[in-house]
């Protein structure tokens, strides 16, 4: 299986919460991440963003798909 | 800070590729983390999502928004 | 009306399940379809994506706007 | 393979266009395909979506995640 | 025409930079505006968000779909 | 701080609806904005964006994070 995104992290499910059409899952990380963002490079440049910076990555729940194999 | 937001990952910066209009940036996860989804309760329940589970989360690189503080 | 949008499908209502404060709402695609997704050039690459190939395109339905003319 | 998502459609690839970071790719949708959408409640009764409607669903490309198996 | 979304702001364009791929455009808000954002309640509650409070609203440019009647 | 992202709207809450799983906030914007949007560079010639152009911005709310400072 070939995915087109640079993110796909190995995790186990945690816990469930569902709601009346939304759920809420939560994920334990199970292998160390890399992790890539595409921005524009106007942000890169007004961040300063360098080799070595430290950051937050900040991501909706929502945009997290889960793909059980 | 507070983030409306439930996935919040410390990182370093491990290159920054500039684009002329978007730019691609690779990222070392420096602590183990734990991540969420929100999906319908449909699919939860297709998938049978259930505690223990294996899954592979998937999240296209435009929908990571790196914060500098 | 023009959309700054790639894809434009045409679609009939099927059903709708209102929930406390998202609702979950199914289509009928009632004309063909031609697709387009942007990813990285570094994704592409790596799925070695060419003419012909067979694909599945997986999107959320949080990424799904319905516009009623 | 069980995805967290509620579209997911066949397709075959007819076109790459590589840029610098970013590439778009084109599909031909190979089967009739129903789609869903979440959208809040709010939307749902402004718009007065009811089953038989028919809208437009946009999509911007860069939600489109193209899996290869 | 009727949106499946709750922000529709009136805005005019005041540049476009034209990318091989992607371009970037900037807008001129000309109308005051009301925002809207959904996120999960467990966030809503941790960042103890109640009327009158101050925040900042953080949108990637991604995911401002611009829309010429 | 900085937030890779091109819009960073100042807002004050103006209402809180909490569901099971995900709320709706709604906010009155306290500064006059100016906004940016990312689409495909086809999108922008078919679509003939200029300067000057009236446009509506259409932004789900889902995609909208609170950062509260």
């Amino acid at each position: 299986m070939k995915y087109g995104a640079r993110n796909a992290i190995s995790a186990k499910v945690k816990s469930v919460k569902k709601g009346d059409v939304m759920s809420l899952v939560k994920f334990d990380v199970t292998s160390p991440a890399t992790m890539a963002s595409v921005l524009t490079t106007e942000s890169v440049e007004e961040m300063g963003l360098n080799p070595g910076d430290k950051v937050l990555l900040v991501v909706k729940a929502i945009h997290v798909l889960p793909v059980k194999e």
